[in-house]
């Protein structure tokens, strides 16, 4: 009955468990050009989904929404020097418009420091107007030679944030209130028990101060960089010029913080979540949240009127697939596309008053009584099945780390799809040394319970290194 | 008491007038690259609720949105002769990836039919996949030389439509079906009266074999372009190859359209609608419905009791000003941002349980007791505000408008600030030379109650030509 759905196992290959993924869940395929994708309906509404969760949260943060342009003159771009450094390699650059030469280079986005610069320089003259608390979800481009859709791509989507305040102070201590918002939103809303830290001075943001990041644990052992926030200081302030007046009337350049989760959230969820079957999705974010699949309710009009009801009775994203199918095939379809609940009603069932309810991440199928079915009692399903979502991507974080306690196993960790804990003080040589060696970096720093040895100069520390292979 | 507001008064100056307006009630300020903009808060939560409302109404019509690529190979832009002919003089080419040269030359996207077709190309094999009916809301480039903000940019942010049929007729039909909801959308949500009709074949969309269009005539008498919908036939398909099987297993290519509305439509309501206090906004895409304004809120602890739970009472977007400035300059602010209800609460009429409300567009001031204002109140006010913007914009459109007899009366007529009807045969060259004589344009043809005599040749006709200069 049941047609394979011709996803290779990961156990097999999880590169290509993965693209198989994606592209027969009908999430996105690929476009013409190299690193960007068609972001199809079922796709795009996953995203949908995360803008309107986070945007509510951001609105709490008084975070106003705005839309800047995609095209930033080249010389904005040098005006900041380690991050022009850190992102020239990658940029677009456009030269011509029609068959006319432009005056000056234009370059597409790859992130807008330099024009929240320029808009803040021309828009602030007081200090009572800060902070001024600004986002924008935007694609911006990045040319990139290994890509794969979500984890990597030339284009991608991204909620960009920019505030600016009137003391360093409130701009850290702003930085890092997004970055908590970011952990909790991963592991509560997306199911991702994700590694909150610090980067170490060589990884941070092109020109920032200090770069907070969440980082996911993926099914292969390698960290996902999955949202950071910075703290710039008054680095792009003092570059752009931005002055405004304090309360003496005196000019001060003011303190500015950047903040960012993209698209690649997607390609998180898809890898630690997902199984060979399809994938598996968190509920809140989930395009459908229930299938209710007939079996032979074009011929049986009972059928579909019990399958309307419920559609009609429930506050959920459902989709109704009263298709000709077998409900194998439906099944195995909204299976493969990740849709939480599914409820199959069938006549024989009905006689009974009954339906059966299988959850996408439990194996068994239970019959209940139709009248027990309203949205409490969905609501009870779906956190049992985001509860397993949650608990064995904890698993496999779990599964994967090692305490390191010498830089010797690092490359044997690595290698065995691992990730290690490591005591350590900051060091860009020894880090720099590692990277070359082994291709691991450090993810992010993170606080130790307890004070240990770094295990470069065996000096104390109460600082925690997470490295890993990352994409 | 009343500081001046500084903008330039229309009877003035049309032009100053629009750029003050635009720029002081902090909808957008210029952004470093000519033609693009920094759209602010208060003009983006404008194109926010427009894109809520739309949407709303488009997946009635089971409408899925995506996202495609910002980037086009150039090479699939040549591939429809006439595509590329209308748009290469105005595409922005990606030459460079950091130091390297491109292989190809990338577009950045003016508009997406070529992506969609081979979207369709590479996902679509049978007709019972069909129809399919896509749209993205995205930015699109397109590089002008005399741009305004909103009226023509450099990058603008659309609905871009895309779908595709089985039939010539069903694809047809759905193209006039879109066009008649824009005309909807125009008159009952933007409050502007547009006049609806179809391109001549030498103002059609490049690739289209039918284009309509909704054109609004502004206060200088002007025509704004302000959304359209193309049937495409099979032009594309055949271009891009898109062939699927019918009933019969043959193949066939398939029948499409496309169709858009921008930030344009920002552009006609402010022109329209505002007058020298500041901007007019349609209650239901007024980021702002009511801002409460109170007298000695902060040392007056009853008046901003009333005033928060007067906020909390009323179902609508509210602003409460509590800020210590007079009440004349809280009411200039919200007049000059477009609030359509002022509230303003004092502590001598709360003595009498009263409250004095204004509308924006109303020069009285009106007392009423505080218990009569519910949300059905409420309602009925912006209810009437909305029909006066109507009517005036109405107003606007038969004052500027002449019946033409004679192909002599255009200069005059689009010189005057007006615009002309006249009957019209399909007629290029005529055409060609009023646009070469006088910059006036066919905006659409409409179709006339009564049969009349084309004024070329005399001939009957039962069709319209309406002339003006256009944005």
């Amino acid at each position: 009955m049941e047609k394979k759905n011709n996803i290779t196992p990961f156990e097999k290959d999880i590169v290509k468990w993965y693209s198989d993924l994606v592209l027969k869940s009908d999430l996105v395929s690929y476009a013409p050009v190299k690193g960007t994708m068609f972001f199809k309906p079922h796709g795009f509404a996953i995203w949908n989904n995360i803008i309107k969760i986070v945007n509510n949260e951001f609105e709490k943060l008084e975070v106003e929404e705005v839309q800047f342009p995609l095209l930033i003159p080249q010389s904005f771009l040098e005006k900041e020097k380690k991050h022009v450094e850190g992102f020239a390699p990658e940029v677009l650059k456009v030269t011509n418009a029609g068959a006319k030469r432009l005056a000056e280079p234009l370059i597409i986005r790859p992130t807008s420091e330099t024009l929240f610069g320029k808009y803040f320089e021309e828009n602030l003259k007081s200090y009572s107007q800060l902070p001024v608390k600004l986002q924008q979800w935007v694609n911006v481009l990045r040319w990139e030679n290994n890509t794969r859709p979500f984890l990597r791509n030339s284009e991608f989507f991204w909620q960009e944030g920019h505030t600016i305040h009137a003391t360093a102070e409130e701009a850290h201590e702003f930085t890092k209130e997004v970055f908590k918002l970011y952990e909790k939103i991963a592991n509560e809303i997306l199911l991702l028990p994700v590694i909150a830290g610090e980067k170490t001075v060589s990884e941070r943001f092109a020109g920032a101060n200090n770069t907070y990041t969440i980082e996911t644990i993926l099914k292969d052992g390698q960290a996902l960089q999955s949202g950071t926030s910075h703290y710039l200081s008054d680095n792009f302030s003092k570059a752009f010029n931005i002055k405004v007046q304090n309360k003496d009337n005196k000019l001060f350049n003011p303190y500015q913080t950047s903040w960012g989760i993209s698209t690649r959230l997607i390609g998180a969820i898809i890898m630690e979540h997902s199984d060979n079957k399809g994938l598996i999705l968190p509920s809140k974010i989930a395009p459908i949240q229930i299938a209710i699949l007939t079996l032979f309710g074009n011929k049986n009009p009972k059928v579909l009127e019990v399958a309307k009801e419920l559609n009609k009775k429930l506050n959920f994203k459902i989709k109704l697939d009263n298709s000709d199918r077998g409900l194998g095939y439906k099944s195995q379809e909204w299976e493969l596309k990740g849709v939480p609940i599914r409820i199959e009603i069938g006549p024989n069932e009905l006689d009974e008053n009954k339906v059966t309810i299988s959850l996408r991440n439990f194996d068994d199928k239970i019959q209940y009584n139709l009248n027990e079915i309203d949205d409490q009692f969905i609501l009870k399903l779906l956190d049992k099945h985001d509860k397993k979502i949650y608990d064995e991507a904890v698993k496999i974080r779990e599964s994967k780390k090692v305490e390191i306690t010498s830089v010797d196993q690092i490359q044997t960790i690595v290698d065995n799809g691992q990730y290690g804990f490591a005591y350590w003080i900051e060091n860009a040589d020894a880090e720099k040394q590692i990277k070359t060696n082994t291709g691991a970096t450090i993810r992010c720093l993170i606080d130790a319970e307890k004070e240990g040895q770094d295990i470069i100069n065996s000096k104390p520390t109460k600082k925690i290194a997470v490295f890993s292979r990352a994409y």
